[in-house]
């Protein structure tokens, strides 16, 4: 990080069949001053999200798609290096979504909430104690609804969301199963997220039949980040009156240039014979919660009971890499970019 | 229909790629004497149905397939022709599940409730106070929960569940648009069932463009009757949060002996983009209230506010005929199989 660059990552190229590294560009600024009513953040750690796929996309979205040659966006994590804003004093933490740069200007309103650095690692704020830990509170309890001794099964079992979803059914009195990418992420989810049962959905043989050992009662509960032929596979063995919270479709490959994505089994007729529920839950619409977050899933963290793993990439010059190993279902939990250092 | 012999009709075959005539047999026995605690019914309509695919396929369903051999299922109006039930008197009509046939044995096991035909034609339990107005009904009360002001999709639109669908749609202050199969369709939408547009999906050159155009605040409500292509493109037009009725899916083509259905798009991403619902609903589910209808349809009815049509075939040997018109989407109405006529 340089003291008077600010350098920052656009978006120069939509990601047609598939984002990669020459959807970004790096480039250098001078670092700006705040004017009136502003403050200068120094950021610290960039959060990187499946979801950014979408905003980086001209397929129709929840969001406009990011326009070419801006600043590529994204949450962080922050430390107030001046202030000309009555509420901000220099040296206090914030979460806010300043995007891929290492100095930003803000008026305040992408700002979130201040942090505590002695009450929870700063970080947490972009994963457990942030849109993650909310997308699966939030998610899981709106949608999903999951009631002691239901069967909870987890897509991406060992990821930001998936981890903290399998977790969260554990304390609720669920059976928890993930489906994971690797062994390792597998061991992962049985070891420190405490699943009950984890699957590799790459190795085995047989996934429906892995899915049924797994899941003696069926599944009452699909927190699905993927979609595509994983999902299928749950989706034949669900229990009437099942609940799907549709939370990423990672899994459903991009169409060619111009093209949809290949096509699947229709739901339809499972969801008749389940009067079963699919229904789309999108973090963004509860952002006022990030400000207030949900008093249960912070005295969990605080009383350590939701462990979490951070996969923290060092250098904004790297975040492209970063985002595409994400993509890739490489990384080993929650997927950071160090950007820069708090200054005490 | 004959005094002393009983025609039934058996399902002896399953419909691998496509409902048959040859599914079925027609065969005589001798009409039944009941015993003690039970009745003897003169069946008079046999209700078709698009749900009688599901109950005679093998693939997965909600319920167990009718075996092969048996007497093919489906409600029916019927006559007390002789009783040893203390309940039911010789003379009274019924609303029950008697099947295809001319005479029927009942212990009340399968009897819903006693109709008072000076209160509405006793066809009228076979569909707007029987079992496809109380899915039209509570499927869009209860999933599709439309608030006054918003626009409601229909598929299968002049059919027995859709028509009532958009009358309901209209008396809750939403706007109702229907899906249909032809121009003759589409005008009874608009002429008999009050809809303020219709579409006939057939002859639409850009399906998606004549929804569009019909549905210039969006969709809100999709009460989907058959699924497959065309509920693919309303798919694309729906609104955020809305809620889909997944109440048949007569639209998805059967796969060959042993095939799954052709794959289609995967609703994933526009359900997480949307935020929307899709839910399955069956109105098995809500059995128990043919017994106690909801009190706003039999008023509705009652006062003249829901029109309906029927479809009625003559003699129970042309039922097989009848359901391949009505899978066909070649009926007008409620399609009906006079079976029987009541004796006064």
């Amino acid at each position: 990080m340089s003291e008077n660059t600010n350098h920052q990552i656009l978006l120069v190229a939509r990601p047609e069949g598939g984002v990669r590294e020459d959807c970004f560009r790096r480039e250098a600024a001078a670092r700006p001053e705040p004017g009136p009513g502003e403050v200068l953040i120094r950021v610290i750690y960039l959060s990187l999200d499946p979801a950014m796929r979408g905003w980086i996309s001209e397929a129709p979205n929840y969001r406009e798609a990011l326009p070419l040659d801006s600043v590529m966006i994204g949450f962080t994590v922050g430390q107030i290096a001046a202030s000309r804003h009555p509420n901000y004093a220099v040296g206090e933490v914030v979460l806010g979504r300043q995007g891929w740069r290492e100095w930003a200007l803000s008026d305040g309103g992408d700002l979130h909430r201040k942090l505590d650095p002695s009450e929870a690692p700063i970080s947490t704020a972009l994963h457990v104690l942030g849109h993650t830990g909310l997308t699966a509170y939030l998610g899981l309890a709106e949608v999903g609804q999951p009631k002691a001794g239901e069967t909870v099964m987890v897509s991406t079992a060992a990821g930001a969301v998936g981890s903290m979803v399998g977790q969260i059914a554990r304390l609720k009195g669920c059976r928890a199963v993930g489906l994971t990418g690797s062994d390792e992420k597998a061991a992962l989810c049985r070891d420190d997220f405490g699943y009950d049962a984890a699957i590799n959905y790459r190795t085995a043989q047989d996934l429906g039949a892995a899915i049924a050992a797994a899941c003696p009662q069926g599944i009452d509960v699909y927190f699905d980040n993927v979609g595509g032929p994983i999902s299928d596979a749950v989706l034949e063995r669900i229990n009437v009156g099942a609940r799907i919270i549709v939370c990423g479709t990672m899994g459903i490959p991009d169409g060619g240039p111009g093209e949809p994505p290949p096509p699947g089994p229709r739901p339809n007729r499972q969801l008749l014979i389940k009067r079963a529920r699919m229904e789309g839950f999108l973090v963004l619409d509860h952002q006022a919660r990030l400000d207030r977050l949900p008093a249960e899933l912070v005295a969990w963290v605080r009383d350590g009971k939701l462990a979490y793993r951070e996969d923290v990439v060092e250098g904004l010059e790297n975040a492209p890499q970063a985002l595409l190993r994400l993509l890739a279902g490489g990384n080993r939990g929650k997927m950071l970019v160090r950007v820069g250092h708090e200054v005490v």
